[in-house]
């Protein structure tokens, strides 16, 4: 999340309580999660294994629960909870206000769109011009819709991001963290029926133009997906990924997190995909490999038999 | 299903016109399928191959379409056909009576929880304090949420189950068994967009407090789900299953009816659980395996070539 | 999509601006895509790789970018831009009017049908009797439901067809071939809880007589689905496909386009179909085989150690 204005360091550290150490001049532009923290940001870091990667990630200020040398030009904020601060400034810069309009005074569509029945749309909305939204749409506080967008009936644009904070020594192993991204859709995107776009968790969930999705897909936080992407049913992204342009999901292919798909690369249907593969390729499998390695593997998969027979005598 | 109070075996005799053969002074305290069956309850059998199962259950109370022995205690209901008088008692003791109000008036919400524009909430539906419902939400009749509660848009708690009486010699097969259940979701339980949870055939499905849903995911009648679980996206359960505490399932992992994951286990994506497994685990596959032997395949099926040479000759 | 009346082709070559040639008196009953036309029909041909197959195909009228000899008492509309063509006939005769009522004034609902609030029903769409459609349930325009049909809530019925003209020159590759078919639910059919059914794109989508949908199941555009099948949670079919009587589909099983599923096949959980399979079999994998088959497979590659050891003295 950027903030509106670049905020002095010093008042997020009167904020959240924080012990500030270094940069005490600095202006603080936004906040986000390691993933996709940039200079000037504010990240939150709770766990020794993660202080280090933190610490020297593109984030000028650092939320942390213990002092540690960082480098120069940076400032640590030293709470007890970087947490339970993280939340304190969203909900202070973000605040969950929940409009109770239908189509919230906030919100501006623009000339040509069509807004049939049942449609949420929430706070502080951009819908650009031409585009058809379905009954039963929603589409929640803060994203941005270009041009000629099609959004098929019941999709929903901006749930919360699926991301929690884990210790087990509480009743309630999982603590949300609270999303305070945004979802981007860009011009000449069509989104099918009962789809599910979250916002990112502190970036921008964003689809490129001119890219169409079947229905029954689910787009994680912080994905970026390319333009002239095609996805078929019951895709499933997880968060902060990235799809590069011209890539085709066939049906119920499964995408994991924090990795890239290459430009015009194919993926055949209910395959899963684990780690970042290269682009312009076909692939298949669950997980993925080259489709024709693929197909070949189950070819000699039929040949154990054979080899059976050969070496050991008999079946 | 309870009765709100115990009734007597004799008037369930004559609402479904069966002779009564046992026990004719018992209380009937409700009406359950086999799974989910108690001391007490009624069920009901019509295939010879399930009368023994039927009759030697914690079922009092047996609905049959024949005369046969029974143990002391318990009675039988002799009718022509036992699934039409399971509906028949069903419609009686719980009539579907749909609620023409966006909330009916027979449901209560408590105080601090937030209900957003477009939100269905049925009859006799009880909610807690400081949930928050998005828009396009529907929770039907008789279901029951706990504290702090968060479903996202478009999901849908209490949808009837999938659950079907099947017959080849009628012209349509399958004959729905009316859902006298309930959904249970008990507090800092979170719900993704665009799910669906449905209630049980005749006992509850259940969420165990503090579990976490992202979108997209499909829970079956009469299913239990622990505490403090985590699901991915397009995660789907099938009915009557239990999944026990701090149990982890990755995106797509389909989970068949009438099984028992143990506390702990982690499953991985697109994973299948076709039988009951073992808690403290890490499963991969389809059905799944111990994820490390499920890797061990991969790499030993990448060796046939190999072995083929050596065997054969050639590739 | 049939026309409402057969109109002469001069008429439509002057509605597209096609040069006419050959049979210049006939009559054209409907448009529809290749996979699905009938005699009368119009289909259009952008591609030289596919001018012998529509020109050959049951289509009487065919709309081309190039001047081709063709068979006797059929005719050709010659146009630079046939795709173009075509969505100008369907904008002309089944153009895009968006009902702003939540229960268009032009559709019928039989007497005994339950619809429950916030439910949407378009232009024109015609329901049977004793139907039941759940809060949230959208059915949209030209839809025909039959009788004592239950939809549960938040379920499409008639997104459009993803069905694209693919184009890699244009700075938007996909360009949306506007669907003019309908979904048609015969009766008795019941379909689960945010589940989505696309509309022909120029034929119809079809579900027979009986058949029993489970929750989040996707449906493409034309597909015939026979008389009493059963599909459980998150099955996906894509687009043209048949699937004949009594058949069984479990769990997250996905079904490729255009191929056919023979009566009575039973698919197990999470399978692939990619090609036509048989009727009254067991199938299981992805993609399918012959489910023993394919068990018997997973033993022989558990036995792939061994041989190993036999060949290659150790592991």
């Amino acid at each position: 999340m950027r903030f509106e204005k670049p905020v002095p360091v010093t008042t997020i550290a009167q904020i959240i309580g924080a012990q500030l150490m270094g940069n005490k001049e600095g202006m603080v532009t936004g906040i986000n999660e390691l993933h996709k923290v940039e200079k000037g940001d504010l990240a939150f870091v709770d766990h020794p294994k993660y202080y280090e990667t933190c610490i020297n990630s593109a984030a000028t200020f650092i939320i942390i629960n213990k002092e540690t040398s960082f480098p120069g030009g940076k400032a640590l904020l030293v709470v007890d909870e970087p947490f339970e601060a993280y939340l304190k400034i969203v909900n202070h810069y973000r605040p969950f206000v929940p409009s109770m309009k239908m189509i919230s005074d906030s919100s501006s569509v623009g000339a040509g769109t069509v807004v049939m029945p049942n449609v949420y749309i929430g706070n502080h909305v951009q819908v650009g011009r031409d585009c058809v939204f379905h009954p039963h749409v929603t589409i929640l506080d803060h994203c941005i819709i270009g041009d000629n967008v099609t959004i098929q009936a019941g999709t929903i644009i901006g749930s919360d991001a699926f991301y929690y904070n884990k210790k087990t020594n509480r009743d309630v192993h999982y603590k949300k963290m609270t999303s305070c991204g945004r979802v981007i859709i860009e011009d000449w995107v069509e989104i099918g029926a009962n789809c599910t776009i979250d916002r990112g968790v502190s970036h921008d969930t964003i689809i490129g133009a001119g890219t169409k999705m079947d229905n029954l897909i689910h787009i994680g936080h912080d994905t970026i997906v390319g333009k002239n992407c095609l996805f078929a049913g019951q895709v499933g992204i997880a968060g902060a990924t990235t799809i590069e342009d011209n890539v085709t999901l066939w049906g119920q292919v499964g995408v994991s997190k924090t990795l890239t798909i290459g430009k015009d690369a194919v993926i055949y249907a209910q395959s899963g995909v684990k780690d970042s593969i290269a682009g312009g390729k076909v692939y298949f499998g669950s997980p993925v490999e080259d489709a024709r390695e693929k197909m070949k593997e189950f070819v000699w998969i039929k040949r154990i038999p054979l080899l059976w027979e050969k070496v050991m005598g008999k079946k």
